[in-house]
């Protein structure tokens, strides 16, 4: 069997298992990557869009933000809604800080240039990955690869490989606690050819359940409505999807928006998921391999950053002789973050969805709850600092 | 008939209906209470015992703040704990305000001494109240009082009642709006003569539920257990009870808490409700007559004190002939800020109760809160505002 030995396999080339890589080879670590899909499939992947200042720092420490310094958007605040009462959270005035608005198609488009350039091993369209060792001084990664099986022989495992890949189930099931909330929606999403509904994104409380305007660039929009989570993509046509974005967003907004078609369209479901540990001998869990956030507050991409931030530090000391501290820490560090994301997204999601079947008393919590982010300013930094992202 | 003329005619000789008749009297306006209950039955009500800085102010605006200024206690914060973590929330550092501890049962004394040294027209044992003519210039309510029909005639009535008074139901079902939200659970109550738990007051989530800590003076405790919804007071010993109390509590007060026997013992249903709107033509609604919170924060009396606060400006202003603007705005300018109460209590009750049949995941999303407060001086702050209370 082809053996390739190196310091730290990465199960999963898109953004979190690249971030990862790319920081550790700047600090002489090696590493290879192993990623299921093609990587033309990778660079199309349409997710996130919104970056807490933590990540750009994070981006810009592992090399990778030069074109996301000229064509990333800072973005000082943004707008929640309830029917036409807009209430603008200014981030920068209460954290002193901005988001920056910048796909996840590009970081990730960033970070394979980076990591070609900088030679690092990356093969696609693996399958039949298994990973073991974990308790051994070296660990083993077996993968079929052009059609042989090949074996990772190295010190590290990070499972970057997302909510289905295998990384979670390496762990034996009754050594890992999970914890779930499916919401009874989806968001349905599309990317169009047009300049941006508002300068900032608008989060849109309404009657007719949510709907968030949102942008990638000048000239391309990314727009979600609430749907039902039976719905499928086919039953929405354009005219349908902007007739109803339409009558839940402020009409002082809706007036003026020419719809444009879309150029892709999409159904995401929505859930909280958490699995315990993240750790398990050489292995760590990173980003969805460990954890799902609605992505109402945009915590997704930012999320599978901190942990990132946290493993880098960690494997860098081990690595480096430098001492495990970081290494027995990082599931309790990363696990205090995240659950305060995923209290944020969760929070954020019943703050702006309806729900079927709920009373008219949960109706009015959401109202009271947005009529208290109007009033008090201390409601909103508390939103503002949650929103940008709290210290690593 | 026995006809009484008078200015506001009063339904209700609780805390509410005598502050407001206490207020309008200091200003030169004639009121008659009725009240269902005897004097003693009224003054042995035992309910809440934190009042916001805006409930004193309003207190001593009505000269009865006497008794209350010398043996109110004042609190610069309260406690939050999570099994055994503390976390403080400075109300005095975070707002520059205080609550103070005084029992409206304290409170209640010092109104009726009041407003009877006033003279003021108190009708108890008072029944079968009808309320009309609510759209006419002069509106009536008739009673039957020491076994004779009586006949109030007045420009305005005030209901102050309760949630069973005939005040809400005086306003035309198919007028009136009502919310609600009745919790699983209630609260278990003691009286105690002994010196308080801690200093401050101490609000316990646990893996066995919710506990609550109180006091009304240096030798009289209050503390709360959450019970199942079905539980009667016979099913709860003294014994059982603190040993439930102390399995909640912070084991760090628990070791130090040696137990007295009760001298009275209850059990509260935890509801939120609202009715819209509070008035009626000459009729207004206040307090517990159109809206409920769960005790979980000390709203209860105090948001009483604010409907009563609106009203009684929006009276004086009338009578005098000063206009009628506080009369058409009180239900909305009282309802803004009864939503936002009702916002805090049901929070304040969602992150610190266990809900029969919850997931993991909800009493993560507990723990996370309670983890962002004990982190984030932001949230603490908001917290804090929300509890000394939001302004008129």
């Amino acid at each position: 069997m082809t053996t390739i030995r190196t310091q730290v396999a990465i199960i999963g080339g898109g953004p979190s298992g690249l971030l990862l890589s790319q920081l550790l080879n700047r600090a002489g670590i090696d590493t290879v990557v192993l990623e299921r899909a093609t990587r033309d499939h990778v660079l199309q992947r349409i997710r996130a869009g919104v970056l807490e200042s933590g990540t750009v720092e994070l981006l810009r420490e592992a090399g990778v933000a030069a074109r996301l310094d000229v064509e990333g958007i800072a973005h000082d605040g943004f707008l929640l809604s309830d029917d036409d009462h807009l209430i603008r959270i200014d981030i920068h005035a209460l954290t002193g800080r901005q988001v920056t608005v910048y796909g996840q198609t590009e970081v990730t488009r960033d970070l394979y240039e980076a990591q070609e350039a900088q030679g690092t091993t990356i093969l696609h369209e693996v399958s039949d990955v298994v990973i073991g060792d974990l308790d051994q001084d070296r660990s083993v990664v077996d993968f079929t690869h052009q059609g042989l099986r090949k074996r990772l022989d190295c010190a590290y495992v990070a499972g970057c490989d997302g909510f289905h890949g295998v990384s979670r189930r390496t762990i034996p099931e009754d050594r890992r606690h999970a914890f779930e909330r499916v919401y009874p929606f989806g968001w349905l999403g599309i990317l169009a050819q047009m300049p941006p509904i508002a300068d900032e994104l608008v989060y849109a409380n309404s009657q007719h359940g949510f709907a968030l305007a949102s942008m990638r660039n000048d000239n391309l929009v990314r727009c979600y409505v609430q749907v039902p989570q039976a719905d499928r993509v086919e039953d929405w046509s354009d005219d349908r999807f902007w007739a109803e974005f339409l009558r839940r967003i402020p009409s002082q907004l809706a007036r003026t928006l020419a719809p444009h078609p879309s150029v892709e369209k999409s159904i995401a479901p929505l859930r909280s998921f958490v699995s315990e540990p993240l750790r398990w001998g050489n292995l760590f869990l990173v980003g969805d391999s460990a954890h799902i956030v609605p992505p109402t507050g945009a915590k997704g991409l930012n999320l599978a950053a901190s942990d990132v931030f946290y493993l880098h530090q960690a494997l860098i000391a081990a690595l480096q002789g430098r001492g495990m501290a970081g290494i027995d820490d990082y599931s309790e560090r990363a696990l205090a973050r995240i659950w305060k994301a995923m209290r944020f997204s969760w929070q954020m999601t019943t703050m702006l969805h309806r729900f079927e079947g709920e009373d008219a008393f949960a109706a009015r919590m959401r109202r009271a709850t947005l009529d208290h982010l109007a009033q008090s300013e201390t409601a909103r930094r508390d939103l503002a600092e949650n929103y940008v992202g709290l210290p690593y």
